[in-house]
């Protein structure tokens, strides 16, 4: 932004100039002097600030006129006004120019000043109301002193009868759909009328059209209507200068996230254009900026408390709907089943969808991510959870293939973790890849430019390519410790069973299997450490279960029983895979132990039978549910990324 | 990099290990332990510091293997070493476990450890030289006291008969083309051999494999031969484990420039790999890693002593070319002329290159940046500049339309300003575009994003599309103030004759002329105001040279007489084209004026005729020139951008 203005005087002539309040006109009174002239003076009514600068120094001129000062190039006029005119050219400075002392002026140059004010405002301070002319409007800075407006992906959809997101279109169908928008003002406070041929836009840059949209409500009163005015093929809008002190309303919505190529930040500008002569191009003399950043997509926790459990009705889970059923109304969330005209066969509800959530100061609210998987249930995100202030967000590769390591089983985020002073309020996320020189399987670019591009939540690869399935949540979770800001991570261990003296490998007579099992191992520590590295844990934060692995023909691992590790999180209530496990004493040993490991924490656990419901197609608990939590209280603009 | 590994004991059973030094080995003695065993003792050889960690608090074990500890989940060992073993498995760690107090054990877990030393190093401190395992070799730092090491794309022509530059083959033909890279050392210290199945492997990412490549030099003291071992297609290599204290020698080049979908940073990785058994795939227990960033393209303004001028010899421009000559005869640069079976008719140079270097702490050279333009001068820059220690890159649009703003008489960089605190200490690029919501001529995105990349001399934009040709160079221009480090922006100005108190608008009958000039004036200003802004001057830092502009067809700017800010600017000699102004005394009033602006300031001024062989044609000296010059002594990673 521009904010000092150069405008030429010229002897002999009166020259018409707008002034915008905020700025400084500079003058160049040497250049505009008749031949002959070496001393000049001035004039200048009392609404003008006028300051001579010479070589720098500057000096404030009092309006009696006596005083003379040398012509040279060194010596500019600076003026400013403190505020808007009531009437156009209401306010004047006269230059004289003298040929040698005490004579009188052989000529002079005159400046016909308007002062107008003009402001575009936005909620910059992130109060959740729009302030009027914030200094830092046009900059963005994190933190909890940071600055500068937010906007939401507009990605819900307000109108049922709608086909897609709200941010599809360029019109809008209800005052709910605007509360989804930031508010924008432009205030202008000058004379009735501007000096002929002066004009107001609004403009977005081209490489901002895709990425925001501008809405205007004509008569706000009655029979509104709602107007497009900046965005996709409307790069600017004229505005209409009303006089006095107007406040026009606009409503700014997102239309796209943050991602590998963009940002996150958009600016929309308003430009007062000044009009010289017919066929001769309109030239702006002040601009105004503000920047708004589009929010993230966030990711919730397990820590964080279960709004709705998910799960699919399928022919042949039945026993196991009841028990995630009675599992629920242990809690307090609610269980929504997918039915089967819409999952239509496909039980994996974890691994099509990822719940998460959208905030800014104005307004929030849950933002689906769907998985490029696209199985059986891929309707089942814009058919039954895209609504009003429910969003959907999704990104798929267009060459790369697609594979099981995209599904969401294998997307995953910590609770909040401080890694050598860096912190992370919001967790970091965690995928699954393949070891470094493997050349095995990884997720699908798009995604993971997505999920990076959010800032707020930092992802972290893990190596998962070692099973069959291929998913982070195959090994790992995390259980909030009720009542404690604490967390623990669970890892699925081939050790983990030692607890009981019961050594896996001493169990199995079948050497490959336990050499197999070594070699898997070793693929849970190289997570083990790269977990303790990159989310600053100690072993003391980690708490092995037991878990054993067979070897498939592709040399990668699938659960020999139940994965325990891969369970639902509901608070305190745990929904375990029921491993059955060796009896001990009428009791499944490995139940036992994990109780031993988990109520003391004061976490409860129910086990259940997913065997031949899940189980044995390649998945447990985890992988067969999905749950929508509660947003951070945390507001992630406060975060530092 | 993961320096901290987890190793499974196994009660009853050796474990073989191998550690690399500066890492930290964890065991869970607890997993290991047999049915019935209540605590532990430990026995270490020498090499090895053992530490029982429980509930994170360490404690050195003495290795007397009398105390006793309570086996525990959360009782777990720490091992270090801190040399290197000169035979495989010579150090050991044995657990015993006990039932109860006083008991002989009843059983035992042990660990053999071999201790190796890997490291991979680079010039991380940037004196030219590569030390020994820097700590902050794995990531990259800007400022006096950044680390990180640099490296250079290979970009020059070693090899005379090679069509294109080195970074394009996989292959090196000399000596002095290993100079252009960086060297990178493996050292490795460790016993003859290493226990069996491991392996030690050098890598890059798929995303590197087109920027960086790596050399190897084979018996380097006769009979070389360079093999390429990593880079294109080729993502890994494996080294071979000589044992003792080796160090393995490599050359690094990069292959390309930063830009837009590429921040500069390329890594390369070794890793140690344990093999287990038949048909289970490696797993790294190690991994070393070293970060480079390529040296960006650096522009040279004008206040940098000149090397070499180039003109092109036309037909029509003896008289040009003599002039040019003479003035390059009072300085200590040389001329090169580009003749007419090289530059086919095309007179300008400035247009079509632009002359850079580029820096590493080891070396440097010129680097030609190739305009879009590609007038019929376009085989010029790799057929007469591309050589030994002289690069050569180019951007190209794939679909955009060039346009003249693509001309690099549009690109020209300030001398090293200091902005609101920020300092540029190698100046800003500036170029030259449209007005806002004008939706005119762009420079194409492509040199633009590259520009951008480089980082070090943030481009600002100008407008430049209210002139027929639209370069910035038809308005502004950088001179030195001899012997001070200071500077003066030339700008064209209409106002700028009214030293001689002549104003044009008085000259000029011609009223539609006059409104013309005002609003080229406008144009100007808003430039000025720009420029004001982006490199903190203040009006005491420009200088107005007279200049005035006619409209084209399309409304449009060319000059009316010729542009004297178009100039060349060799130290404190100026080639200035004559503007044939009115007679004052025998004397062109536009010549005295410039003269009494500049050679108070310690500048030569030598008026060029240009008429008939660049003004007609739309251009002036500065557009039938180019210099090359010396590069910064400043060294760009001393900055932080």
């Amino acid at each position: 932004m521009v904010r000092e203005r150069t405008v030429r005087l010229l002897y002999g002539s009166r020259v018409e100039a707008v002034y915008v309040l905020g700025t400084q006109l500079w003058t160049d009174v040497y250049s505009a002097a008749p031949a002959g002239a070496k001393t000049f003076s001035l004039k200048h009514s009392e609404g003008v600030k006028v300051e001579v600068v010479r070589d720098g120094e500057a000096e404030e001129v009092v309006t009696n006129g006596k005083q003379r000062w040398a012509l040279s190039p060194s010596t500019t006029l600076r003026l400013s006004m403190a505020q808007a005119s009531t009437e156009a050219s209401s306010d004047k400075v006269t230059v004289s120019y003298y040929e040698e002392e005490g004579s009188a002026p052989i000529d002079q140059a005159g400046l016909f000043l308007t002062a107008i004010e003009i402001s575009l405002d936005v909620d910059a301070d992130r109060d959740g109301e729009v302030e009027k002319n914030n200094p830092k409007k046009a900059s963005w800075t994190w933190g909890p002193d940071g600055q500068g407006a937010i906007l939401l992906v507009n990605c819900d959809r307000d109108t049922p009868w709608l086909p897609t997101e709200d941010c599809n279109d360029e019109k809008v169908y209800s005052k709910e759909d605007l509360k989804d928008m930031s508010q924008m003002i432009l205030r202008t406070k000058g004379p009735d009328r501007l000096p002929a041929g002066y004009e107001i836009v609004l403009y977005i840059s081209m490489s901002d059209s895709d990425k925001v949209g501008v809405f205007y409500v004509e008569n706000p009163f009655f029979g509104q209507r709602y107007i497009h005015i900046l965005g996709r093929q409307k790069l600017f809008h004229v505005v209409k200068y009303t006089g006095g002190s107007a406040e026009l309303l606009f409503f700014v919505e997102g239309l796209r996230f943050p991602d590998e190529s963009f940002s996150g930040l958009v600016s929309i500008h308003v430009s007062l254009l000044e009009y010289m002569a017919e066929g001769i191009p309109l030239t702006p003399i002040f601009t105004d900026t503000v920047t708004f950043r589009i929010a993230p997509w966030i990711m919730t926790p397990n820590i964080l408390p279960p709004v709705t459990v998910f799960v699919c009705c399928m022919k042949d889970n039945y026993l196991f709907l009841k028990e995630v059923k009675n599992l629920v109304e242990k809690t307090n969330c609610e269980l929504k089943v997918c039915f089967q005209y819409m999952n239509r066969g496909d039980r994996w509800i974890q691994d099509e969808i990822e719940f998460g959530y959208i905030e800014a100061p104005h307004k929030g609210f849950p933002v689906v991510l769907d998985s490029p998987r696209d199985g059986n249930l891929k309707d089942f995100p814009i058919k039954q959870l895209l609504g009003p202030d429910f969003g959907y967000v999704t990104r798929e590769p267009l060459f790369e293939k697609v594979t099981s390591l995209d599904s969401f089983g294998n997307l995953e985020v910590s609770p909040p973790v401080t890694v050598n002073g860096k912190a992370y309020p919001l967790g970091r996320i965690l995928i699954g890849s393949s070891f470094p020189l493997s050349g095995g399987r990884r997720m699908t670019k798009v995604v993971r430019d997505f999920l990076q591009a959010q800032q707020v939540q930092a992802p972290v690869e893990l190596y998962s390519d070692w099973l069959t399935v291929g998913h982070v949540d195959e090994f790992m979770t995390f259980v909030p410790i009720p009542g404690k800001k604490e967390f623990r991570l669970l890892m699925a261990s081939l050790g983990g069973m030692s607890g009981k003296r019961i050594t896996i490998n001493k169990i199995l007579s079948n050497e490959s299997l336990s050499q197999e099992n070594q070699y898997f191992q070793r693929c849970l520590d190289w997570n083990r450490d790269i977990l303790k590295k990159e989310l600053a844990l100690t072993e003391r934060d980690i708490i092995d279960l037991p878990a054993l692995f067979k070897m498939d023909e592709d040399r990668q691992a699938r659960a020999f029983f139940p994965n325990m590790v891969n369970m639902i999180v509901l608070d305190k209530e745990l929904g375990i895979p029921k491993p059955f496990g060796p009896q001990v004493e009428e009791e499944c040993c490995l139940e036992t132990h994990v109780r031993s490991l988990l109520e003391p924490l004061g976490l409860a656990c129910t086990f259940i039978d997913d065997i031949s419901a899940y189980h044995k197609f390649l998945g447990e608990v985890h992988c067969g549910t999905n749950v929508r939590r509660k947003p951070f209280t945390f507001k992630w603009w406060h975060m530092v990324p």
